[in-house]
């Protein structure tokens, strides 16, 4: 990632052992110092604040969409996308090493992974489900009160970091469950070999309007990746709507469609332009 | 919404006091028969098991977006929308009569219900948030136990179906906080006065194949009102794209639209065509 002698700092939501943390290093390397936030907002502020050179944030899930929050708060802040990287999301039952799945009577952890594992609970309905902040730091938990009646939901990684016993693999109701992260920096570079392109439009609430618009790439025969219209708040009949798109700002033909859609659209911001995972 | 003598049965999921009950009679009045159904699963199959006439399913959120489960099940799912309806997710703090704030020691929610009030429980760290399967069902237990250090968030709705006490108000973290439900039937007739259309489509993976596809609409002036793209489980590279569009099939340049769109997608599946909110 980088050169300097120095290893880059990565900031990541959640605690040491998160599945971001997995993305991270799947991403970047173990040549790296991580850096935890507590919250979205602090893990966007980290860069402008210096505690992190680059920033990890998770931004489409296979199974909930995209994570709304996350672009939220990118189009707040002035970060700009030079990476990204897919991980599958696996949940264990972990517990301490004194536990054994029958000595289970409550399950602690985030909200979003309780909610990924309702065929397991709904097959075990005696076990009491309490919704944390984090994966990670609910296993943290769990091993350190050594109590053995309390099992946490979290990735594999996080078992072996705070050295937690694994109880049950593959809780999720679906296999394929993936979370897609961003790595974020300050600077507006195009990475090298940059195959992905990611923007946000504005338009008027006109009839075709979005029609007009994607013309400027279909024309080229740009592939157009993904797409989602999302209301703005506070603009009625107003909508942002993101774009990935198969370019580069280094080709030719992709900053002429982008100057063209400048024209067209009542706001363009590139988000990144980046190689694809 | 019915002639007949008899009451419609309406499916909704969650128990009685739910958010979807709410929108159930904003939508059709309190003259109707409630059907409860556990999951949403179930939901979908109670009008074709003849448990129900109608059925109301949420499908979008202003704060978490497409609900892809219900989309997921009304395509497997030969149902049609007739109609749709908007409410506002209020959520309330919720004891038994007995119960005061102070006495609170833990709050018992839906999942999302819990995610939605994160502020509140940022704010007052003391409290235990513990998981269920739904908002209504949660004030049932707590005014059933009695017990005054248990409350749950739900609906005011619910508080005065099932006698809880009002401990806090609007526990959201967002007031724009809404979810946009729709009818399901089985007969697919356009409802008298219908200005809205929903459809999937499905197109190859090719440039240009969306802007070939909105050319239909645009060409003809009718507005797109939202899109989102998907991507179709076991087939990798290509697409659903959802789009509800402001036209009704009883006009004739829809028709002609929806004829033309059909040679230039893989597949054209009108999901409903329906008088807006």
């Amino acid at each position: 990632m980088s050169s300097s002698t120095q290893n880059p700092r990565v900031a990541f939501q959640g605690e040491r052992g998160a599945f971001s943390e997995e993305a991270a290093v799947k991403l970047l390397g173990q040549q790296i110092e991580l850096v935890p936030c507590v919250t979205f907002e602090s893990l966007f502020a980290a860069v402008g604040a210096g505690a992190a050179d680059l920033a990890l944030a998770p931004i489409e899930n296979s199974l909930v969409g995209s994570i709304h929050s996350s672009y939220d708060l990118l189009l707040e802040s002035s970060l700009h996308i030079s990476g990204e990287v897919i991980i599958p999301i696996e949940h264990y039952l972990i517990g301490c090493p004194e536990a054994s799945f029958a000595s289970i009577k409550t399950v602690e952890s985030h909200l979003v992974a309780l909610a990924q594992c309702s065929r397991f609970f709904a097959a075990h309905p005696a076990i009491r489900r309490i919704a944390t902040e984090d994966t990670a730091g609910s296993v943290r938990a769990v091993v350190l009160a050594a109590d053995p009646t309390r099992a946490s939901i979290a990735g594999k990684h996080a078992a072996s970091y705070y050295g937690g016993r694994i109880l049950r693999e593959h809780l999720e109701d679906h296999s394929e469950n993936y979370t897609r992260f961003v790595l974020l920096t300050a600077q507006d570079d195009t990475t090298a070999g940059a195959n992905k392109l990611s923007l946000v439009i504005r338009l008027a609430h006109r009839p075709g309007a979005l029609h007009h618009a994607l013309a400027s790439f279909a024309a080229r025969g740009i592939d157009l990746l993904k797409i989602e219209s999302r209301p703005i708040r506070g603009r009625p009949w107003e909508y942002h709507f993101y774009l990935d798109l198969q370019a580069s700002t280094e080709d030719e033909e992709t900053a002429a469609a982008l100057e063209e859609l400048r024209e067209r659209a009542l706001d363009v911001r590139v988000l990144g332009c980046y190689r694809s995972a």
